[in-house]
């Protein structure tokens, strides 16, 4: 194996499948990145048995010189380190003896040991032919606006993923925890029916490698979830059980309506957020006709503000709940003005925006003594 | 006690005294800022018993109106976060009920309940008969070129601290960890004769809180350290012990003279600072006629590189070091060209400007097998 590439275009890729280098994994082969060079490209490939990253660097532009062809498993974390850190634009990659690799660019060069290709696992990037496509952009904004409301929690396994349920050509996707609830809806092009829960790690690894534009294709079937856009794949496990039924934890019909300004709202929620009680800082709201108070209590300290709102509609109100639930909530609305609707102070509560009805934002009350 | 003030203003005081503030302090009193309100001034006050601060702002240009005089301990932390969070540009401060204190801004208001000023220690901020003054910029250098060299190790506490030594009007600053020296050479404008040791972590906290100009004041005795500058009197106890006579270490004639241009050796070391044994990064430098080659290596990687220096003058030598010992010593040095004497391989080697020879820097190399 001898090639020669631009700096740049190979830090690229090997950054793509770097997300799914596992330096912790009990098995030393994932730890590496596979690099498989053939006579017009270059393929990386990687993965931590939970996802499977590839890219292709194809031969185009001068960009990439094929002197000869081979395969090795290198250390992805140094590896990347070493591109990264070559003197040079171009760089010459070459197994010099056995499995060992030789790194070189200018006044700098690198020898590292690698591991003999055939110790990687065969990784099927078979395509599901279940498939629907979206802009990579809106699949951005499903995992920005879903995934911090999961569990982190392992004991409820299928609460650490999102729930991505097609019928007809309605994409519902959920995330919840118990406590709280993110719930975006998607209208497809094209009809299709499939349920499936997929880990929010991944999804948030995926969002973090998806370019600026252009169409993301995903194919599911019942074992895993297919990610394909340019010239990289990454494939996920599915969480496997039932996701709860979580369309019938929504209220529909409110006893009162609060309309803030979103930045307004933050910013009182984020003054009184260092204000814990056991390290939670709880949010007591007391909505009245005459007047709205923010406030918040310790052993040792009280906050109080007046909310001036946009409207508010309906029955007075005295409720309690995690400072840092409604932050989360109205930051992943990302809307200048969110509507909190309220069904009695020990029920459930929404926040939607007042322009949008595509993701909805719940989040449960909590019991206080005041 | 009752005060409006400007907010800016007082978050600039607060924001000085935490430095002494110390959260982790076994004694609740030192958690506290001490507020003192006389007639035409506010007193500020922190200590943690190592390091005391005080602050004094006064009445003028507006910036504060004092209603009635008062005083009351306050913790540090959630104060200094009250006032910053506050939603206008002055705010009102007031014991409104024996030691609860109300913060209130527009439609923000907090409510914390503080201590009785007379728990607070009695601080004696009187000034020793010896002093000396230079520009804060002067002590800041200072600082941020020796504090680094300083032992983390208790075991050891009298490295832990910077020694300043004044015989006429040379001030010698020395900080060292036994494995690497800085010295820094200042010539005062009177004669003094004195030999102190101020704990590194103490003149770190000095450094952030001076103004980016105007003079220090610095007042010793065999117990303590005062520096005073705008209206601010900082307070360190000494580290008791002789501080080791470090000058003999310090080598006068050389073998080898290396010049290399700093940014590019200091891009160099960064290169080859990931590789490392048992979690150092060891370089070896090998220095001759021809060829000066820099060259790391761990079980997994060789990393080597061909160094152009500057000039090279005298024996062939080939000598291994710590690289962030020597990264941080050219940094400190913070000059274009760094020049390296050597003593030979198992020696004691020094980094210089070639512009100034007030800064000195020494490396112990390490004996290594290769």
């Amino acid at each position: 194996m001898f090639f020669n590439i631009n700096k740049k275009l190979f830090s690229d890729g090997l950054n793509i499948v770097s997300k799914a280098v596992s330096l912790n994994s009990p098995l030393p082969v994932y730890h590496n990145i596979k690099l498989s060079v053939k006579d017009d490209y270059i393929q990386l490939t990687a993965s931590d048995g939970d996802i499977s990253i590839e890219t292709i660097i194809n031969k185009e532009n001068d960009n990439l010189s094929i002197n000869s062809t081979g395969d090795i498993l290198l250390d992805g974390r140094y590896f990347s380190d070493m591109i990264r850190k070559v003197d040079s634009d171009t760089v010459d990659v070459e197994i010099i003896d056995g499995n060992l690799c030789s790194i070189r660019g200018s006044a700098v060069s690198f020898e590292i040991t690698g591991v003999n290709a055939q110790e990687f696992p065969l990784i099927q990037f078979n395509k599901p032919d279940n498939y629907f496509s979206m802009n990579v952009n809106t699949l951005k904004d499903i995992i920005l606006q879903t995934c911090f409301a999961c569990s982190d929690k392992e004991t409820k396994a299928i609460l650490t993923g999102v729930n991505f349920s097609c019928v007809d050509n309605v994409l519902t996707t959920v995330a919840t925890d118990s406590y709280r609830l993110a719930q975006k809806v998607i209208y497809l092009d094209e009809s299709n029916n499939f349920n499936v829960t997929i880990p929010a790690k991944n999804l948030l690894d995926i969002s973090k490698i998806m370019p600026s534009d252009g169409k993301v294709d995903i194919y599911v079937d019942d074992k895993k979830a297919l990610f394909v856009f340019d010239n990289v794949l990454v494939q996920t496990r599915l969480i496997e059980g039932n996701y709860p039924q979580t369309s019938r934890l929504i209220p529909t019909s409110f006893i009162s309506e609060l309309t803030v300004d979103a930045r307004d709202f933050l910013s009182a929620l984020e003054r009184a957020s260092f204000i814990k009680n056991e390290g939670v800082n709880i949010v007591r709201l007391q909505l009245t006709e005459d007047n709205i108070l923010l406030t918040c209590k310790s052993n040792e300290i009280i906050s109080q503000e007046v909310i001036v709102p946009t409207s508010f509609t309906g029955e007075a109100i005295d409720i309690s709940f995690k400072g840092n639930y409604v932050y989360d909530a109205i930051r992943a609305l990302n809307t200048y003005e969110v509507k909190i609707n309220l069904c009695g102070s020990m029920k459930p509560f929404t926040l939607v925006s007042t322009n949008s009805d595509q993701l909805l934002q719940l989040v449960l009350p909590i019991k206080t003594y005041n």
